[in-house]
């Protein structure tokens, strides 16, 4: 089956992370698609000075984004060079040519994308906007998709990570608003101007293209009430706890009598509810569905790679359709050809664990059970033991260092076998990195 | 532009809820598509006694699914009878007509899911299987689509809500395992033979099929090292929570040298983690991807509206493919036509509020704060006051009850004027139902 060909124009940060996606992964992206994905041209108009990851193979370079859109060999275009201007003329230029195009511009986007989509309808082209908002989160996918068959009563969105990351710092080390914004700062995680991100702006772009997506209708940016997190203090993050709660920039789209209720700004969130664990300069979605009821999403907001996933997962899609004509193609496993899995001996897998016993309580077990652990040359991290009464059924805990299961498993089998226990051990791994 | 008709074979839990939505959303699936979505046929052996949902239309009732899948008015057959003997054959004789088949049968699918998709291939239709894993959760669309451009390392779920229900209250009250059980089973959350869910096998069938769509490779259940819950007790909980831990029943696929690390078993993960944040009958994947990083999916992992939110997206997925013939027709946005947005006032939004106030501190300030927010017929929830010295800087926070938006601003006018304050309020509404 003949390559798919693409032309990427733009090479910042997210043309940077989906080009290295694209040279890394094309082996495991062609055993999902059943063909392979050429980088056939890359444009920017500091072309001639960067550097192009290896496993490419020969992509074109130009500064010309026309010879691009314009080029017979190209199939498609990945626009990624933002703002509205030129994005467009390049979009619109390439769907001129009957190309597809995926696109990473929420700004256009919401101001254009109706627009942008009839005309590429009219075209026979495709136009694909998973990494316009929320770059790691596959949400388009799924508001498009994957629960299509609902109906979307209220979005909740953590929708900007250097709004989020400032909250959660001020939230977990109590320290002013402008000490935090000022590290952010130092740290690169905020920009020098910071207001788009802390003044609610870009929360504001996102939830309105989210709003698109989840009640099919198109929403100007301005007219959402948007209020952003300068005011927010300590002393806030201090008497939301004493009510339950913490404090997260939330844009909010809710479907009300005749229309819909829209904002960005501040607000409590009971600290039990799932979107109060979103920490850092990360986003999430969730979404009230009629009949699904709660779903939740999270991940990355932005970065080259995560938003490079979302470029390349639309490359994909479009490059599926032009190469099969439709859709039925496409496995429903996500790979063309599933092959039989190679089952690992969970024996090699190394984690720390958990060893729970119950014993008859004597002077020694410890000294004896250290000892059996020792010679299976596995080390102890903790032994934890509660206030207990009863002497004859005492539970008490060995946490072991990360150690390959094999040597745990035959540790225990000997351990088992120690009179003095009450019934058989209790072993868990500890899942650490999450 | 013509409907597209679907025969439903099975009226079970699944069947059920997707007639519901089919029959409550079929304005709303209609903006979607472009089109509608029309129920030729139902087919249950006890069809005769089924009440079927208002708003269906006149859909032909029958106990025999011979009869749909050869029916040549229906376009799509939705197979949700479960098992895999009988559901095989309305599966494969669906597709030796040439029609789609949406499933939501798991054991089916991961048992020879590589084989029906084949065949569905050789005859030009499409399989889709979306609501055969974690029911609320698009995870299929998720792996197949929005991070396919990704290459997945390790895939974490809670895959079964009985069990993660089982432990959570077990976390939460410290209640032993089996009286929690008892419980569960009275309230209809387990089996009265609860060993699929807590002994890890129907989480097994479901990782077994995730894995597939993650790795690209066919798993076979039975290879998957499993272990239950029933040994898991308080006790293990409040170890766990010395070393910063909780315990879940955790289903892993991990890339490892040559192949892949597979287990259903109960795990430590750290307490800070989102996934600890599941709890009840929910289900949740956790995607760590080479190139995206961490994203996180929620939902409902079962339940006939959630299940059959499932159903009917993947409906309206191969619905699109039989109207268009290819995909280049599905809007971006989702919808087939995205109107204008009927922005709402928030000054109509209910909600209960923070307001936090600075003051220079003197007798009566609560009395007169008081008597502004009664006359705008506000309710007082709780005043709270930390401790501090700063009598000429003293920060305390009023919470109101549910209020339309208008009354608060109206009264926060009020407040700002008052003399004895610092600075002007901050005022945040408390978004509770999360």
């Amino acid at each position: 089956m003949r390559d798919v060909t693409i032309g990427i124009v733009g090479l910042g940060n997210v043309g940077g992370g989906t080009l290295e996606i694209l040279a890394k992964s094309g082996d495991e992206i062609a055993r999902k698609l059943g063909f392979r994905l050429r980088v056939g041209a890359v444009c920017s108009r500091s072309v001639a000075s960067k550097t192009l990851p290896d496993g490419l193979g020969e992509a074109r370079r130009t500064p010309d984004w026309r010879s691009v859109v314009e080029d017979p060999g190209i199939d498609v275009v990945a626009e990624l060079i933002g703002g509205t201007a030129v994005a467009r003329e390049v979009i619109e230029g390439a769907i001129a040519k009957g190309k597809s195009v995926v696109t990473a511009n929420k700004e256009l986007m919401g101001l254009a994308g109706v627009e942008i989509w009839r005309a590429a309808q009219a075209r026979g082209a495709s136009i694909a906007m998973e990494a316009s908002v929320c770059g790691g989160i596959p949400i388009h996918a799924v508001l498009r998709e994957g629960i299509a068959g609902d109906s979307v009563d209220t979005l909740f969105g953590i929708l900007n990570g250097t709004s989020n990351y400032i909250l959660t710092e001020i939230e977990a080390h109590g320290t002013d608003f402008g000490v935090v914004l000022g590290e952010a700062q130092r740290l690169g995680y905020a920009e020098p101007d910071p207001s788009v991100d802390i003044d609610g702006y870009d929360a504001r772009s996102k939830l309105a293209l989210l709003a698109s997506l989840a009640f099919g209708v198109t929403v100007a940016p301005t007219s959402i009430h948007t209020d952003g997190i300068r005011r927010i203090g300590p002393v806030d993050f201090a008497y939301a706890r004493q009510i339950g709660c913490t404090i997260r920039l939330l844009g909010s789209a809710r479907r009300g009598e005749g229309g819909l209720f829209l904002s960005v700004r501040p607000a409590l969130i009971p600290s039990s509810t799932i979107l109060a664990g979103v920490r850092g300069a990360y986003n999430a979605v969730w979404v009230k569905g009629h009949f699904g009821q709660d779903t939740f999403y999270y991940g990355r907001g932005a970065g080259p790679l995560p938003t490079g996933v979302a470029v390349v997962s639309d490359l994909m899609r479009v490059a599926r359709e032009i190469q099969y004509g439709d859709a039925k193609r496409v496995s429903p496993f996500g790979y063309s050809e599933p092959g039989a899995a190679q089952v690992l001996p969970l024996e090699r897998q190394q984690r720390p664990w958990y060893l729970r016993f119950r014993v008859k309580d004597r002077p020694g077990i410890i000294a004896e059970m250290a000892g059996i652990l020792a010679r299976h040359k596995i080390s102890i991290d903790a032994v934890l033991q509660l206030p207990s009464g009863d002497k004859q059924n005492l539970p008490f805990v060995i946490t072991v260092e990360s150690t390959p299961e094999s040597q745990v498993r035959s540790a225990l089998t000997e351990l088992s076998e120690l009179p003095f226990l009450v019934e058989a051990p209790v072993a868990m791994p500890i899942e650490g990195g999450l």
